[in-house]
């Protein structure tokens, strides 16, 4: 039934996505290897393919793509327990040294010499076959569709987000940006009881406004060519009914981090999600004079749990964010529309849809 | 149309409670006076009337109990400008002195000089005329009713233990006390995204628990007389899949506060809310050795804005918990149900019932 | 013995300082009227000065400079009780509305209806005479000079910017800026227990890195024209061993908050205490993906109980910090020495040096 | 020169603790093999002999006690990088699972299955050769003596308290019990800013409070067997000059946490890190309704860098802790001495002293 070959969507410069075939890996003694089921494309993905990497993050050898997946146990490495041969599960794409200052604190997101999936050094899991800690891999339950696992790892990057940005109950909140992490974070905040939310991006991507509102956002900003920071600040405050108390920042752009700092209460708190801009020009003196804080959140901090446990009850569904469905030969396509933001989160199957679903996947 | 005198419902000392004229107040020039429309019955008051108060604040005068009121404003002190009379608000029944170290840093709930009602110096308002400064009185949209009202105290009671107790997205959590405070904390734990809420009350207040059942709550638990601490340990890690990762405790009760500790996870949290036994018996080794954190809230610390948002744009609806219903002249009737515990929130209502409803208040 | 006349040192333009007359005032129930000893000169009061106000505090009207002030108690309001006439305090001069949502929270450092001395609407307290709340007052023990008093001041804004920097025991902290504030940052940042200081300043401020040796730094950047921020974090990583986990950016510069983020570990944190450019460049792509978190800090936040015990129980000494003494007819000198940064802290006298000290200012 | 033996303390039941031979480790890959130098003897250890443990922790077969050591790198593991044979090094004698909820988020210090010395289930090092995983072993610099070395553990376990407790500048702390942790926790304290200190003990052990006083302790109260809470109370606010702001405690007593409650200010905080009474009667109604905040620590949480780096560095002295010193043989009368709380640190040197210092330990 299962793939002979390993077949991987590997990203080798700029614009320059092959589907290479890759040896089977081995499980190291903590590790299992998994038959990957399905991948979502991530931001991050389509920086490495358009741009050869974020920041720091250049490429410097070709690397498989893909961080969102979820998979089939095949084999179980020789210390492993709590995982055995056929299991279902969604994948955690970061794992620290567990040996540095920041493991040792809990900051294994931040790890320098982490195993963190799509990086400079470290292959993503677009591909038939993964070895992965074990301890990484988070046991789906039956009612549970794979397509539903491969969504935890964006929505645990939203957990982590609303919990940084401190959301409360009858928060008031603005999230820039409603691309997959935005609406992510919408479905957290609201989760977490912020009760006043207003979203916004571009007049292009109205699709994406809507999918918000259908998610019950209270008001949807489809930003034009000409509106000035005042003019979106203006409208944001209409919505909200004032200035905000917390921001989830999800694009990285010049406009969205400075509205966030411009359309927050004094002493309220901004959380930056999104990679845009390497450099951008920010109002620091209103910031400072006004006590914004201004978190960072980047990937999430054994967030896996909270966002399995949230979808496993009916808590939150995250199944509406998937608007696109391709098979791993059609990658190229794949990564195409995503980048072009055509819908809002496209999946990738490695296998047939619903092999390894007890209930088919609908959105 | 408004009382043209100032009934309170005055406790004397223990048992001793008495249907009492007071003179109407006037507003200082930061004052508002209001004619009260219906007040909650508190375990707080309770403890007044039983046993003439609670730790250091035992009676030393008459004082007027309660303090869950909303009201009309009726006379604005000269300072006042963001409300008129008519206005319909819900009141904040406790401010401190605004000058001390602990006001200045916001601890105003615990201000060794606050003006704090149904304290040892300082009358309730359970009477047709209350004087309340005016930023502690807050105006409720037209389509709340004055009961949702006068609940935003209890609420705002469990909004700041749920903060303080740093209820997250899945948390697992252990709610001892079904009486008012344990369903509003409830209400507010899962609001902030508590999957898995386990109840715990004696036997014989069953029908507490079924409203816990009613309101979702994951299990409930009737506590037998000969069950151990170690039965109920068992039966809440069933229920919740593990040890819990967070508890608010509303009883303050031996059982309740051990229990608590010995069924939290390692490095779990615990918040004390509920005031019970002065002196009980705690297991500390079992608490430092697992790193088990104990909190606590007192009143609240300026949650009734988070409350009324979430009542008023209908994200939690407090209704369910009322229970019985009187008009003040039959107060001592509706003190001996709320100190049964036959019920679960006992309303006052000073004027008669609907008077100031848009629509009717129905649960 | 004290003035009859009430001189205030008027600042009405850019560049526009008068000496004026102004009444002297009458203390309102809950203030007291100071007779001022001696006020340091403020960063902040030098952007009015020079620039006519900062970020969204622009000059409307004529307003008195200075905040940083020790005086007499002349005159006490009508319910004061903590103090009396003759008694030697320290101002906080800055107090909010005490009923708005950010007050009662414990944020009234940034109150929007604030009594906040020198800005848009609050005149300062460069002055003879100035009526104060009675609990902004702190008095003084007498072995302590009214120049400390005076100095409690910035020592606040250091200690509050410590608190949100969470310095701590080992820390190893980046200060930018050696001039008063960064000074003061060094002091409390020291006396927390950071073990690793590195302060960086301009190179034509070079008596200001000798007075950070002087209070024992670790190591002072003496910043060149032509150094790049790669040249700097070369430098600081070699005074500190390794990247800083705290910064102190008291500067408000690009370069300054550039080189914070640059230089930071990850996962560390900065706190941004000086106001500089109103727009900055900012390296985001970095501070996110390297999880940095951006804190501000304005003011302080109930500091001065803190700072005065420091202080006066000697864990401290702040007295190096002054560097020139002005008498108030001198305050155009005085303002012309501070603004060009040729010494550190300048104090001008309202009354003669020493008249109200047990003993003599000495440093 | 090194011995060809491993000699350790073993306990096997209460007051039954045997110098046994034990094989000689070989390192994990991941490990290296220490030769011990000299180890510090800790009320747990004392736990052990005397009861067979504490709380949870009861022996079930003989263990090595010891867990204060410092030791000479003698074998590296296969994939240790930053240690070499020859090196000195402090030893972190706790270490999570690196996997599970807890170690992930940084809470390693209470994880289920870790490798923490002296526990039912792990030897500790009071023995000639011991084994550790690398990363968990700090090299000291040549300056320090291998006793100091030994000292970072009672240190480490202070900063973690004093962390948890958030002392801060200006702070005024009561710290129970003037044992090693005790002595540490006010060394601690005083670093991070504490002006205001004052210690307990009972009045047999006057030797400790005057150790304390050498340190700088504001106050030093010796309890006499007659004196009750309100006593202590009374004398503690008149060294502090007003109610603690901060406990920590270091007696796990009874009589310590109950006095702690009592004597702390509305709102603030306690840190429990003694282990004592496994069930201790608290006066809870007290600690609520002044939401006194109780929180607990245990052993440490990755503080070793900030233990070595204060005494590096010269920030704090711990040589003075150290009462006596005993040779491997006589480890019964060292025990025995610590027990009866004769002096205060008790030494047992492994190798003769100093053979591995470049500078005699003086103290």
């Amino acid at each position: 039934m299962a793939p002979k070959q390993n077949y991987a969507a590997v990203v080798h410069g700029p614009n320059d996505l092959r589907l290479e075939e890759r040896p089977i890996p081995e499980p190291a003694f903590n590790e299992v290897v998994l038959e990957i089921d399905c991948c979502g494309i991530c931001g991050t993905d389509i920086h490495f393919l358009k741009e050869g990497g974020f920041g720091t993050q250049m490429l410097v050898k070709p690397i498989v793509l893909g961080h969102e997946s979820s998979g089939i146990v095949r084999k179980v490495g020789s210390s492993v327990t709590h995982l055995k041969v056929g299991d279902r599960v969604a994948i955690e794409p970061a794992a620290g040294c567990r040996t540095c200052d920041l493991c040792k604190v809990g900051k294994y997101n931040v790890c320098l010499d982490g195993r963190h999936c799509t990086t400079q050094k470290t292959d993503g899991n677009c591909s038939n076959y993964f070895a992965q800690y074990a301890d990484c891999c988070y046991k789906l339950p039956d009612h549970m569709t794979m397509e539903e696992g491969a969504l935890l790892e964006p929505l645990a990057v939203a957990v982590y987000a609303t919990r940084r940005a401190d959301i409360r109950l009858g928060s008031r909140v603005i999230i820039f940006g409603a691309g997959p992490i935005g609406i992510m974070c919408l479905i957290a905040a609201k989760a977490m009881g912020a009760t006043r939310t207003v979203i916004l991006d571009l007049d292009r991507v109205k699709h994406r406004l809507d999918l918000a509102k259908k998610l019950g956002v209270t008001g949807a900003i489809a930003i034009k060519k000409d509106e000035t920071e005042d003019d979106l600040i203006r409208k944001i405050d209409e919505v909200l009914g004032g200035p905000a108390d917390r921001v989830l920042e999800c694009t990285g752009s010049q406009p969205g981090i400075r509205t966030a700092i411009k359309a927050t209460r004094n002493a309220g708190r901004i959380c930056l999600v999104g990679l845009g801009n390497d450099d951008v020009q920010l109002p620091m003196v209103d910031a400072i004079s006004r006590e914004i804080e201004i978190t960072t959140a980047m990937r999430f901090n054994h967030d896996f749990p909270a966002a399995l446990e949230i979808v496993a009850s009916g808590y939150v569904d995250v199944k509406p964010l998937v608007s696109h469905h391709f098979d791993l030969k059609h990658v190229k396509e794949a990564f195409r529309v995503a980048s072009q933001g055509e819908g809002n989160k496209v999946l990738i199957h490695l296998v047939p849809r619903d092999t390894n679903n007890k209930k088919k996947f609908v959105n």
